[in-house]
C-alpha cells in the first residue's frame, strides 16, 4: 500500500481549521499544529474582555472538534522555521514534521508600528491572554479607583483610552460603556459613575472605515449615546505610565490604553512583517507544496484585490486549499466570495452591510446575533452563548466581573524531565 | 447624630461573608476586605481543575453579593497588621482602617509541614488560581506525553501522584480518574489509556479519616473502580523535577504532584502557624473588640473539641458574631450545630455523614449534589452548575479543556500612577 500523502497545517484558527475538517476522512494523513490546544472564535473575543463571556465559551478544543477523524491529529507546539527543501516544519521543541503539503495560516498579530514605548503601555485584545488581562486590568482601575488618595489619580484610573476605530475598537468601547453603566451605580458607591471617560480614538476620518459612510455616522451617535468620547484623525505619538501623548502634543493621562488600531501578518518563517506572496490559488511563491492562507497570506480576490484580514476568505481559502490538495489536478482559481462585515455597538445595536444590504439598529442586532451564533464552533457554545445573552438581555448584568491570574505555569524543566535521562532511554 | 460603629471584616469567605450578610441594613458600618474581589465556593474548586465547571460558576463578585446594602462596602486589599491598641488594620497598599469592631476571618492555606521542596515541586488546590494552573498543567502532561521521546518519559507525564486522602484529595482523584477515562481514548490516540496512572496517598490508615471506617473502605472500592491507586500509610519524603520519593525510599517519576495534605491557618498578623486563640465568643485572647472566626481561629464547640476546618462553624460562627456585633450583651455561648460531611466520588457516587445517617452511592451522590447547589452563592450560579451537571452526566464529557493563562498584570506602577505626582494634590 502506498503512503499516503502527509498534510501539515499550521495554525487552528479559521482558515486552519476549515481545511482540517475538509480534509476528514480523506486519503491524506493530516497534523494540525497550534499553539493554543484551542480554535478561538475572535469575534467574540471582546465579550471575554467585557465580563459577559467566559473564556470556554468562545473556544473549542481542537482535539474535541477533530475527535472521530481518524487521519487527523493535533499537535502542540510553536513553528520555529521551515526547510522547504527537505519539507521538515521544524518545531520550537526540537521535533520535525516531514510534510508533502504545507498549509501556513498562522494569521495576525497586533502591529505597534515599530512603537515599542506604545507597545510597552498597550494592552493588546488579539487573544485569550490578553482578553483576560485586559479583564482584570479594568476591575483592577475601578477599584484602585475606589480608594485612589486624590482626584486627579482618579480621574486617571477611570479614564479608558481604545485606541483603533475598527470593528474590535467600537465593538469593544461599546461593551465597556455597558459595563459601566450597569455596574457602577450599583456596586461602586465610592464613584461618581459621570466621572468614568472612554475614548476611542482613530487615526482616519471616520470609525468603521470598511462600512458605507452613513453607517459610520450611526455608529458613531450609537456610541456617543452610551457616552464614549470619539476623537478621529487622533494618532498616539507615545505612551508612558501616567498616560498617553497624542499627535497633536495633548497629553490624556491614563491607566488603561487597549490597542486595536491595526495587525500585521504572523509570519511563521520570522522574515518580514508582510503578508506571504501567494499565487491566485494560495502557493507559496518560490516554493512546492506549499500553501498559505488567511491573515498571514497575501491573497488576491479575481479583480486583484488584497484580500481583507477577517474570518471568511481565511475560511474559503482553507476550503480551497484543501479541495487542490486532494485534487491537484483542480485548476480552478480561487474566488472569493463576500459574506459583508458586521459590528455591534452595545447592547442592542449594530451595523452590518451583506452585498447590496446595509442593516442598522435593531435589525443589525438580530442579524449580527444569527451570524454570530451560525460560525461560532460547537453545539453547545451557541446554546450557552444565546442564553448568556439572553439572560443578560434581560438582567442587564455583566457577572463575569473575576479578577484571577492561573498561577504561572510549572517549571517547563518538570514538564520536559532531566534531558540527561533521555539519550539511554532512545 | 452618633456615628454608627465600624466593623471591618478580613476575608470573604464562608465566615466573613456570612457576617457581613448579617450586618446588612443594621446600624452599623462595614468593611469587607479581601485581597480577592470574589467569593469562592471552595467545595467545588477540584471541578475547575478538572474541566467541568468554568471559574465563575463557583464564585460571586463580592460588590455584586453585598450590591443594595447601603452599609457594607468592599475593599480591596491585602492586611499587612493590626494595630490592636489604636484599633487599627494595616494594608499593604498602605491605608489604614480604623475598626470599632473587627472579624478576622482569613481562612487557611496549604500546609507543606515546611519541607520547602515539596513546596517548590507541588501544585495546590486551595485557590483559583491555583485550580486554573493544575487545570493547564495536567492537559500540558497529556500534550506533552503525545509527542515524549521516550517511553519512561511518557509514563513518567501520565502519571499523576496526588497526597492527601481527605475530601479534596478524594474528590480530585475520581474526577481526574474520569477526565483521563472520557477524553484520552476519544482524542488522544497516541496515548493508551491503560498507561495512565492515578496515585492517591494517605498518611493515615485509610481515606476520609472524618468518616466512619465503612465509608472510607467504600470510597476506596469506588476510587479503585475508577482506576486509582491508594496507598495508605504512606508519607512523600523528598521531590525533584523528576518525581517524589515516598518514606520508604521508592521513587515515583512523575511530572504531577497535587498536594491536598493539610491546612494551615492563614494568619493575617504573620506570626505563628497555629489558629488564633479565641474564648467561647470567638473573641480573640488579649484584645478589645476583635473576633476571629473559621479556619483562622481555634474555636470550641461547647463540649470542647476544636471547630473542624470545614465551612459550616465558618459560616455559623459568622452569623454568631454578627449577633455579638450588634448586640453585645448577649452573652449566650457559640454553639456549632455539625452539619455532617460529603464527599463526592466520581460521577455518581459520594459518601455523607449527616447526624446519624449515612449515605454512600447513588443516594449519597443526590444529598451531595442539593446541598452544594444549595450553598452555592448565586442563584444564577445554581441554575448554571445544575445546567452543566446535567450535560455532563448525559454527554459524558468535560468541555473546559483550555490551556489558558492570562497575560501577567499590568506594570503595578502603571495602576498606580508615579508616587511624586501624588503629594502634590493631596
Amino acid at each position: 500500500m502506498r503512503p499516503v500523502p502527509r498534510v501539515v497545517i499550521v495554525g487552528g484558527g479559521f482558515g486552519g481549521l476549515q481545511c482540517a475538517k475538509a480534509l476528514r476522512d480523506k486519503p491524506v494523513d493530516v497534523v494540525l499544529v497550534d499553539r493554543h490546544n484551542y480554535h478561538l472564535f475572535t469575534p467574540l473575543l471582546y465579550q471575554v474582555a467585557s465580563c459577559l463571556l467566559n473564556p470556554s465559551e468562545i473556544t473549542a478544543p481542537l482535539r474535541k472538534v477533530l475527535r472521530g477523524a481518524a487521519n487527523v491529529r493535533y499537535r502542540e507546539g510553536d513553528v520555529a522555521g521551515v526547510d522547504f527543501d527537505k519539507r521538515i516544519v521544524q518545531l520550537a521543541d526540537g521535533d520535525e514534521l516531514h510534510y508533502d503539503h504545507l498549509v501556513l495560516a498562522t494569521g495576525s498579530a497586533t502591529n505597534y508600528y515599530g512603537n515599542e514605548e506604545v507597545r510597552a503601555h498597550a494592552l493588546g485584545l488579539k487573544d485569550l491572554g490578553e482578553a483576560l488581562q485586559l479583564r482584570n486590568h479594568v476591575l483592577e482601575c475601578l477599584e484602585h479607583a475606589s480608594t485612589a488618595a486624590t482626584d486627579r489619580e482618579r480621574q486617571r484610573l477611570l479614564t479608558f483610552c481604545i485606541v483603533g476605530g475598527g470593528p474590535t475598537g467600537v465593538e469593544y468601547a461599546g461593551a465597556l460603556a455597558e459595563l459601566a453603566r450597569l455596574v457602577l451605580p450599583r456596586e461602586y458607591p465610592e464613584l461618581s459613575p459621570s466621572s468614568l471617560r472612554i475614548l476611542l480614538l482613530e487615526g482616519g476620518g471616520r470609525l468603521l472605515p470598511m462600512f458605507v459612510p452613513s453607517l459610520s455616522t450611526y455608529a458613531r451617535r450609537e456610541l456617543e449615546g452610551l457616552g464614549v468620547e470619539i476623537r478621529t484623525n487622533t494618532f498616539v505619538s507615545s505612551a508612558d505610565d501616567t498616560g498617553v501623548v497624542l499627535h497633536d502634543g495633548m497629553k490624556v493621562e491614563t491607566a488603561t490604553m487597549v490597542w486595536t488600531a491595526g495587525v500585521l501578518p504572523n509570519d511563521p518563517l520570522h522574515e518580514k512583517p508582510e503578508r506571504l506572496p501567494v499565487d491566485d490559488h494560495f502557493r507559496l511563491v518560490g516554493t512546492a507544496g506549499v500553501f498559505a492562507i488567511g491573515d498571514v497570506a497575501a491573497g488576491h480576490d479575481k479583480r486583484g484585490n488584497a484580500l481583507p484580514m477577517v474570518s471568511p476568505p481565511a475560511m474559503q481559502a482553507g476550503r480551497y486549499v484543501a479541495r487542490q490538495i486532494l485534487d491537484p489536478g483542480t485548476r480552478r482559481p480561487f474566488r472569493y466570495r463576500d459574506k459583508g462585515t458586521l459590528a455591534t455597538i452595545g447592547r442592542r445595536a449594530a451595523v452590518g452591510q451583506i452585498g447590496p444590504l446595509r442593516f442598522r439598529g435593531f435589525v443589525g442586532w438580530v442579524v449580527w446575533l444569527v451570524v454570530h451564533l451560525y460560525y461560532l464552533v460547537g453545539f453547545e457554545n451557541r446554546v450557552r452563548v444565546l442564553m448568556r445573552w439572553g439572560w443578560y438581555y434581560l438582567r442587564l448584568d455583566r457577572p463575569i466581573r473575576l479578577i484571577v491570574e492561573a498561577q504561572p505555569a510549572r517549571d517547563s524543566r518538570e514538564l520536559a524531565g532531566r534531558e540527561s535521562d533521555r539519550p539511554t532511554d532512545r
